[in-house]
């Protein structure tokens, strides 16, 4: 897949997000040569925002490759990363997916399960914008605070 | 590996139990082509139980196979499926291995955690008797019940 210009711009507000910056942590975690040591923020976050054209070029059918797996596994991560900056509580996801890119992703804070999703089409994983994967980071955020709000016994388990 | 006579009696009392039942319920299930069809129990069950001698067999550092994999799976299932049988719950397990056989499994109700473990050396499971693993089935059972009853309402989310 070619680099398609602008799926990001360099000038979107989103950048500056705490959302957008552990999402750029989470990559260079995994970035065991440095690759992305010099480059800018949209570059690294730009394979997360798939616009129509790139997502045609994708086959509907496909098996992901480890690097799609990596890059579900930052979104996670990062929203793990985050929900344990607000409840000051450790937050693990995990991530389960059969060969075909389907699955099941959740997130435990202590006993509590605060999000429990299931994966279809991973290969295809992806945002129309960076602002929609920010606002899909939100919900699942908020959602998960309100869960341990309610539950803080089983959460501090 | 050669079949080790009498990893489990014929005659052993835990055969009896709704455990080694479900155990072998698991098993059938994953049975594709009707295998243990006239199997014994103790047959079906036999690669659970790794005597010393068997386990001596097994290299400390491997890799596990689909076989062993399918195996932890069977037996988590059938706690799932136990757990299920006494708080009339939906069970789910979930199972995460690398390559190298350390991973993690844990089993929700509702959006409760009801077990969470780290597993280790996944290429060597297996209990030195059939009692033993019931025994380890049965803590596990008896864990997650009371959980569940504390905190019912999660639960049964």
């Amino acid at each position: 897949m070619t680099e398609a210009a602008l799926a990001i711009e360099p000038t979107d507000p989103v950048l500056e997000t705490d959302f957008a910056k552990e999402m750029v942590r989470q990559m260079r975690a995994i970035d065991t040569y440095g690759t992305y040591d010099d480059w800018p923020l949209e570059k690294i976050l730009e394979p997360f925002v798939l616009t129509k054209e790139k997502k045609r070029e994708i086959p509907v059918i496909g098996d992901p490759d480890e690097i799609v797996i990596a890059r579900v596994k930052a979104f996670y991560n990062a929203i793990s990363a985050m929900i344990e900056k607000e409840c000051k509580l450790m937050a693990v996801p995990m991530l389960n997916l059969t060969h075909e890119g389907f699955g099941r992703v959740l997130i435990t804070v202590g006993k509590l399960v605060v999000m429990d999703r299931t994966l279809r089409d991973v290969h295809r994983f992806g945002f129309p914008t960076l602002g929609k994967m920010k606002d899909e980071a939100d919900k699942i955020l908020s959602v998960a605070l309100e869960i341990i709000g309610k539950h803080s016994d089983v959460a501090g388990m």
